[in-house]
C-alpha cells in the first residue's frame, strides 16, 4: 500500500522542491510533514519575518509621505491586526503549496513524525490519530530542517524565554525584550519589534554584529539600530544575567538539526551536532538516501534548500548527474534599510583587490523613492578588473543583489551601462564598480585611484 | 581664451557622461547647455515622470495599507504640493550634477545656443546676456537631444495644446485630457493624470498600445488603464477632431532631433528628420566630431546616451577603440504596475522558441508586498535552452529587469536557484524560465510542455 518511488521527509523549501521536481519527472512521491506544510520558511522563518518587516516599512512610508506632498494620519497600530494579516497570507500560501503537491503533482501528503526502520522503510507516527504505519520507498530525500538552538539553563518556555517561532506569533508588542544573538535573525527581530515600539536590547557575543559580514555593512547596521533606539551590546557574554529585567527574552543563537529520525538505524553518517553529511550530488553515505537544505548544513538558507532539493530529485531519479555549485550565494538581512551581499566563493584567494563605493545619495532614483540611505560597495580584482563581490545596504537591496549575483556567476568583466534601466537603483552597481577605478561619472574622482 | 580639448554640446545624460569621462581622462572640457543642466532626462523626462509616478504609487500604498492592519486617513491631495516636492528634488539633483561638472572635474559650464562655424569652432549665443562668442575645440561631442514632435495644425501653445514638458509642470489636475500617442510616454502620462483624478482619453494610431512591445504586455497595460478609468482608443486617427471637448490636449507622438546647430556648415551628415549619422565608435562622418544619445537616433533612452557618452569620450581622447554594442537594452514603461522587457538583439533569428510564464500570484514575496498583480514571461531557445527574452509586468520590474539583462548579456544557459535570494520577486525570473520546460516547481505542469 504505502509504497513510493521516493519518500521526502519535510515540506519546507528543500522537501517541497524535491517532491515536486521528482513528481514532474514521473515518480510516485510521498511527502511526510510532522507540522505545517511549508516548514520553517513559510511558518516561522522567511515569510512571516518579511511580512512583519514589510508592515514596518509600510508604516514608515506612510509616516514619510509628506515627502510627496501628502497629509496623512495613521491611527495607533494594533500589532494583533498585523499578525492576523500575516497569518492569513501564510494560510493562503500554504494552501497554494498543498494544491501544487497534491492536485498538480499527485503527491501524497502524510502527516506524522518519521523514524527510519531501515534504509527503505520509514515508520510514521501520527500523534493526532494515535496511529503508526510504515512507508516503503526506493529512495528517501531527507529535508527535515533545523530548529532554534536553546542555551543551557535558559530552556525555551514558550512564554518568557522564547525562540523566533514564538516571537513571530506574539499578539502584542512587549514593553521590552532582550535578544540574544546579533546574527541575521537577531537583527531582523530587533528591527521589527523596536520599529513597533518595543524597547529592545540586542546582545552579541562577538565584537560586532554579523561577524562574517563586511565590517562596513555590519557597522552601518549597528548604527542604524542605535538610531532606531535599539540598545546594541557587542562582546557581550553576560546579557542573560539581567534576564529578569525583561518582559521577553528572545534567543536566536544558532539552529540545531531536526535529526530525531533514528537515521543511525539506516546507517546514515552525521557530522557535528547531527547535521547529515552529503556529497556534491546531495547524496548521503547510503546510496538511496539524499539530504538537502538545513539538515545537510551547507548554507542554512531557503534558496540553497530549494536548489539542493531540485538537484537531489534529479539525481535520485536519473542517477547522480547534477552537482551542487555554491559558487554564488547571496545573503540578505532585513534591517531598516535591508542589506545584501554576494561574493565569489574563492574571494579570499584574490590578493590585489580594489574597492568602489556608491552612495544612494548620488542616485536619482533614490531621490525619487525617498530612499537616500544606503550604498553599494564593490570589490574588483585589480589585474583583470573582474568584479568579485558586492555589498548593498539600502532599499530593494534584496532584489538588486540578484543582478550582482548574475554578474559574478557569469564571470563578466564589464558591466555595460546600457544593460541597466535609468532611472533605477540597479545603476548603483555599475557606479560602484566604476568607482573602483575612479571612473564613476556620478562621483568625485578619488585621488588614490587611477588605473585606467 | 575659449580653447578646449573637447566641447560637449548638451548636458543631458549623454553630454554629462561624455564631459565627465573626458575630464577624468585628463582633457580640458567645456559643456554648453542652452537650457537647464541635466537635459530632458532630469528636467522634463525620466526624473519628473518617475517622481510623479512614485507619488501616485505612494498614495496607493497608503490607501491599501489596511492589508497590513493599518488604519490611515489621507487628506485630499493637492497636486501643486507634489509639484513643489518634484521641483525641489530636481533642483537638488541638478545642483549635484553641476558640482560634479565644475567642482569635481573642472569643466566649464557655458550657457547658450550653439551653431557650428566650422568643424572646430562653435558660435555660442547667450540670449540672456545678449552676447555671442566663439569656442574652439579639438574635438566636439554633440549630445543635443530631442524635443517633443508637434502635429500639423496643432502647434504647441503652452496652454491647451501641450507637450510632456508642460504636462509635467501643471499646477493642478485638469478635469479632462486628451493624450495623443499610446507609446511609453503617453501611457505614463495617462497613468499619472488619471491616477490623480483627471478623466483621460488616450488615443493611439496603431491597433494597440506600445506596438513594438510583446502583445501580452501591451494588452495587460491596456486593460489596467481601462480599470484605472482611462478611455483607451486604438486604431484611432481622428481623436483630434474632438479636441474642443478637452481642457488639455497632450501630444506625445514622437520626438524630433534638436539639430538647429548649423551642423551642415561643419559638413556633418544627417539622416531622416535631422538625426546625426554615427558609426559604431559614436563618430560622425567628420573625424573630430562625435554624436551621442537621442541626436544619434539609435535608442532614445537615457542609459543608451550615457553609454554612448562614455564611449565617445574614450574614443575622442584615445582614438577609436571602444565600439557600441546595443546587444542588450532593457526598456520600461511606468504604467501601474510598471512593465519592463529585454531581449537579445538577434531575437528574431531564433525560430524554435518556447515560452514560460510565472504569475506574481504564485510568488510568496508578492504576497508579502501586497503586489500580486503581474507576471514574468520568458522566451527560451528550445534547442539550447538559452533564455532569449524576458518581459515583466509588476512591482519593481524596472529593477528586476537588470537581472534579466545580465543573464542575457552573459549568454548564461542556466539560472541557478541559489543565486537568487528568497523570498524575492527576482525568483520569478527563474520560475518563468523553468516553466518554459514545464519544470517550474511553483506551478502546475503544462500538458504540452515537456522537454526535460
Amino acid at each position: 500500500m504505502n509504497k513510493y518511488d521516493i519518500a521526502v521527509i519535510g515540506s519546507g523549501p528543500g522537501g517541497f522542491t524535491a517532491a515536486v521536481r521528482a513528481a514532474q519527472l514521473g515518480a510516485k512521491i510521498a511527502i511526510i510533514e510532522k507540522s505545517f506544510t511549508g516548514g520553517t520558511c513559510l511558518n516561522c522563518g522567511c515569510i512571516p519575518t518579511k511580512f512583519l518587516w514589510q508592515s514596518l516599512k509600510t508604516k514608515q512610508k506612510i509616516q514619510k509621505s509628506y515627502e510627496y506632498g501628502f497629509k496623512t494620519a495613521l491611527e495607533p497600530v494594533i500589532f494583533a491586526d498585523i499578525i492576523i494579516k500575516k497569518d492569513r497570507n501564510i494560510a493562503n500560501i500554504r494552501k497554494g503549496m498543498e494544491t501544487i503537491l497534491s492536485s498538480y503533482n499527485n503527491i501524497d501528503i502524510i502527516n506524522g513524525t518519521v523514524s527510519f526502520k531501515n534504509k527503505n522503510t520509514l515508520i510514521v507516527l501520527n500523534d493526532s490519530k494515535n496511529e503508526a504505519f510504515e512507508v516503503f520507498a526506493n529512495k528517501v530525500i531527507i529535508a527535515s530542517g533545523t530548529k532554534p538552538s536553546a542555551i543551557k539553563d535558559f530552556a525555551f518556555d514558550g512564554n518568557k524565554i522564547i525562540s523566533s517561532t514564538e516571537a513571530l506569533n506574539l499578539k502584542e508588542i512587549p514593553k521590552n525584550m532582550l535578544i540574544i544573538g546579533g546574527g541575521a535573525i537577531g537583527i531582523e527581530m530587533a528591527t521589527i519589534f523596536s520599529g513597533f515600539g518595543c524597547q529592545v536590547t540586542l546582545a552579541e557575543y562577538e565584537n560586532c554584529l554579523l561577524p562574517n559580514e563586511d565590517s562596513e555593512i555590519s557597522e552601518k547596521i549597528r548604527k542604524n539600530l542605535l538610531i532606531q533606539g535599539v540598545d546594541v551590546l557587542t562582546s557581550c557574554d553576560n546579557a542573560l544575567d539581567n534576564s529578569d529585567k525583561y518582559e521577553k527574552v528572545l534567543i536566536v543563537a544558532g539552529r540545531t538539526p531536526n535529526n530525531d529520525l533514528c537515521s543511525e538505524i539506516a546507517g546514515i553518517k552525521t557530522v557535528k551536532k547531527g547535521f547529515i553529511e552529503t556529497n556534491k550530488f546531495c547524496q548521503t553515505n547510503i546510496d538511496n538516501i539524499y539530504a538537502v537544505g538545513d539538515i545537510a548544513g551547507k548554507n542554512l538558507l531557503a534558496y540553497t534548500a530549494q536548489n539542493e532539493g531540485a538537484i537531489a530529485a534529479e539525481n535520485a531519479i536519473k542517477g547522480n548527474s547534477i552537482a551542487t555549485d555554491n559558487f554564488i550565494v547571496p545573503q540578505a538581512v532585513f534591517a531598516m534599510p535591508q542589506s545584501s551581499s554576494v561574493k565569489v566563493s574563492d574571494f579570499s584567494k584574490y590578493k590585489d583587490t580594489v574597492f568602489g563605493k556608491f552612495p544612494f545619495t548620488a542616485s536619482g532614483r533614490a531621490f525619487i523613492e525617498n530612499e537616500r540611505a544606503g550604498f553599494v560597495k564593490c570589490a574588483v580584482d585589480k589585474a583583470t578588473k573582474k568584479p568579485l563581490a558586492f555589498w548593498i545596504i539600502g532599499a530593494h537591496s534584496d532584489e538588486l543583489i540578484s543582478t550582482a549575483s548574475q554578474i559574478l556567476k557569469s564571470g563578466m568583466e564589464h558591466i555595460s551601462r546600457e544593460t541597466i534601466f535609468h532611472p533605477s537603483l540597479s545603476e548603483s552597481l555599475l557606479n560602484a564598480y566604476e568607482d573602483a577605478f575612479g571612473k564613476c561619472t556620478e562621483l568625485a574622482k578619488k585621488k588614490d585611484q587611477n588605473i585606467f
